[in-house]
């Protein structure tokens, strides 16, 4: 590896249809509870009574919590891009919601691959990525454009 | 108000082109730090020294970060919905980064009410939502599809 290069993939790796599985991660209440409190303080996601009335009938992560901790286990190591997950934006789905003690997992694919036109040393990728609770069933899905850079020249 | 009403917007309530705006939040140094430990351990998102390298040029929040900020001014008044925001998903995108000591603002405008065609209870309601820094730039828009209940019969 030269100097310059850092471990993991560049564009120059990445091909559309190429596959990548994530760790698995436990989301325990407190977490649950923690992360509604500093970012999505609603009912459903703070009082087991109160979220039963609810449209989730029963505590349920915030949605913003299964995306943050979708990143974690992106990050580390379900798409391992050498200079990192910068994204642009995308699309996100919550089909199905996250219960304490749900367990996830990422599987992510390349779906597409744009170069850019002024700047040849970059491309945006969008990579679609399903995060599943322990029974398969899918809790996200995004759609993410992502700016990855080609191998440095050495 | 009848006993079963909550205080806040019902389905009832809203029409395409309403608009909304939040309170202010600064994000600190430190909660950019603490975040992106959890949840997004990249070095642009905790290093000033190597985040000087990179494509934020400096330490920039993770956008999952910029998201849940978002949501918390949404939940504090920004979007007052009675039975709380719920979304089945949406797009975000982040145009400019979030740095340590930004103050954030959201403001939102109903873009589109979808009736359900089997649930005359509900509607799904997309809300697009620009979050906006100190100096008016945006650092992350959203189009969220929310479900809205009409206001209960008493």
């Amino acid at each position: 590896m030269p100097p310059s290069e850092t471990p993991g993939l560049y564009l120059d790796d990445l091909q559309v249809g190429q596959r990548f599985e994530s760790g698995a991660l436990q989301v325990q209440r407190d977490d649950i509870l923690r992360f509604a409190r500093e970012f999505d303080p609603q009912p459903f996601h703070m009082d087991d009574a109160a979220a039963r009335d609810t449209l989730f009938g029963g505590l349920a992560a915030s949605g913003w919590h299964t995306a943050a901790l979708t990143m974690r286990l992106l990050v580390d190591g379900g798409l391992p891009l050498a200079m990192g997950i910068v994204g642009a934006g995308g699309e996100v789905t919550w089909p199905c919601p996250v219960r304490p003690g749900d367990t996830l997992r990422v599987r992510s694919e390349v779906m597409e691959i744009h170069a850019s036109a002024s700047r040849p040393d970059r491309a945006r990728v969008s990579v679609r990525s399903q995060t599943m609770n322990q029974n398969g069933e899918v809790v996200q899905t995004t759609l993410a454009k992502l700016l990855v850079l080609r191998r440095p020249q050495s």
